[in-house]
């Protein structure tokens, strides 16, 4: 069998908590053997949940923490004050070596703020960038900085490049992935202040198949494996992908549903309809990892259903099996 | 009869020029009595394809020029030395006051830099940004600044603000228009250093409906009116719009020829997604105005076909009987 990874899991965080958060971690361990849940969160909520499902006892430990960072708060201040949060609870998990992961639904800045104060970043790393895995028309790539980390400096986007491409080669399986900046042109002279700096320092780096800049039309094509942007620039790109999908898709499915000929026509269509578009959908991919830390944390989407969680969780067995963190520790480390 | 209009449209630029545009130019006037155009081109090439249409000839105008400018071309450089391009030939035809307006559909750059060195700004006008209209769910909402001008400070912000109130209340006909800032999250202490000093100043302008920060997920839904950001922001929002339509419809296409089913089922929803998805066609929307010049400038898509060079053409009908650019400079005036 194959080595043990011990994943934390905010059972308290998101839309759809706990039901669905739980729901997840008991599908995960009850379909892969080499996983143990940490289920973090009220005891009591965590009792009355597990009990509803069969799995084998002894993958899931209940961690009791006593309260919830709301997704309004002020992230530093929560994650100061609310020392038994879930979040803080399940990060300090990771901290101590007891988990090898953290996975939460929870507010995003609570888990950046958290991740990087709590865990800690790996020596020569920065900046912790979160990146998610973004589908595309040939397969997958990752947008990397989409955190809350803005106005970042061109050697921070230099190691978002490295660690980005290590986590596409032995994570997602790219050979060789294709680095591009998210530019406003194609051509080398266009670009913001940071882009400009930036881009020299890419195309120097030896350790990394640069390929230019990207503009975010060609982004949803496919047309590089690894999108490094600053976390401003890259979290507009990834919420307009998101609004964007969900409107085009309602607008289609009020014209089907419109007039007869609408909802045959969306009854033959249904099978291909759901097959074609389901690698839009972000419980395939999981959430998105924070990069550089000691330890591994996952943020999913805040309406992520049990499906997405299971699927977070199982992420992180290639991430520890693949060793990503000492990857990144030796790749950092030797060009600084 | 209301006001006669006079455009100058650049029959060179566009990756379907000289055809489409000319076409488009064409239609134009067959449409709209009280328009002029002006066509800046090779002779030879307007003589050509102007003798394939039928329309009133006196209402059509040919500019000889003698040279292009090319997309790939450095702008600035290409605006100094190109004299006699359609571009420079055609925005002078606005500068001096034969032309109220000028369509291109090509390099952007180049009309972007040009528009503001040769037509120039209006006084008090410290950038000239680009606000391309686009589709949402609940109608069309204008993104300010799309253009190449990238790294705004925050007094630009506010007058893009101001602008496109204008533009959004007289030309789009949205009464007391919601204006948003693009953000990475909904709360006042969130966003990059330009978006947190641009806020308060927002919220302190007495001349427009400010509603606080939008997230680029709620664009497409119609959240706002008026979409306030950065240039390099906005230029990622706009495109990841483009592309991410252009790959889901590509998709879906794709996924309906795959089976007999699918082919049936696509021929009964046929009209349905021709109705729904009619209103994210660009073409519907003609181009985007350069607001704060002296004169009128419209930007298509380089891939524009006759019918969004039309529309770009009418377009700069309510432009100017609406006096957008007497209302901008009373506005800027009264606020510096």
């Amino acid at each position: 069998m194959s080595e043990i990874v011990k994943v934390a899991v905010d059972a308290m965080g998101g839309d759809n908590a706990p039901v669905e958060i739980i729901k997840g971690a008991v599908d995960a361990v009850n379909l892969r053997d080499n996983i143990l849940v940490y289920l973090v969160g009220t005891q009591e909520v965590l009792d009355t949940e597990l009990a509803k499902y069969s799995y084998p006892k002894d993958r899931i430990t209940t961690v009791a923490s006593t309260e919830v960072i709301e997704t309004a708060e002020p992230p530093v201040m929560a994650i100061r004050r609310k020392k038994d949060s879930s979040i803080v609870v399940g990060l300090n998990l990771v901290k101590d070596g007891t988990c090898d992961a953290f996975v939460s639904a929870g507010s995003s800045g609570a888990i950046l703020v958290g991740g990087t104060f709590i865990v800690g970043r790996i020596k020569g790393v920065e900046r912790a960038p979160l990146a998610p895995v973004i589908p595309t028309a040939k397969g997958v790539s990752l947008l990397i900085d989409c955190g809350a980390n803005v106005d970042a400096r061109p050697d921070h986007l230099v190691q978002f490049a490295k660690m980005g491409s290590i986590y596409m080669e032995n994570v997602i399986g790219v050979k060789n992935p294709r680095v591009a900046i998210l530019n406003i042109g194609a051509e080398e002279d266009k670009g913001n202040a940071l882009v400009k700096e930036t881009f020299p320092l890419l195309k120097a780096c030896p350790d990394i198949n640069f390929t230019g800049s990207i503009e975010a039309r060609d982004i949803a094509e496919g047309a590089a494996d690894v999108i490094v942007c600053e976390a401003f620039a890259g979290n507009v790109a990834l919420k307009m992908y998101e609004g964007v999908g969900k409107v085009l898709l309602s607008e289609l499915k009020n014209g089907l549903m419109s007039s007869f000929r609408g909802k045959l026509g969306g009854l033959l269509i249904k099978p291909v309809l759901k097959k074609s578009m389901k690698k839009y959908v972000a419980s395939e991919y999981g959430g998105a990892p924070l990069l550089g830390l000691k330890g591994l944390v996952v943020k999913t989407h805040g309406s992520a259903t049990h499906k997405e969680v299971t699927t977070s969780i199982i992420q992180c067995v290639s991430f520890k099996e693949e060793k990503i963190n000492e990857k990144i520790r030796d790749r950092i480390t030797i060009k600084e």
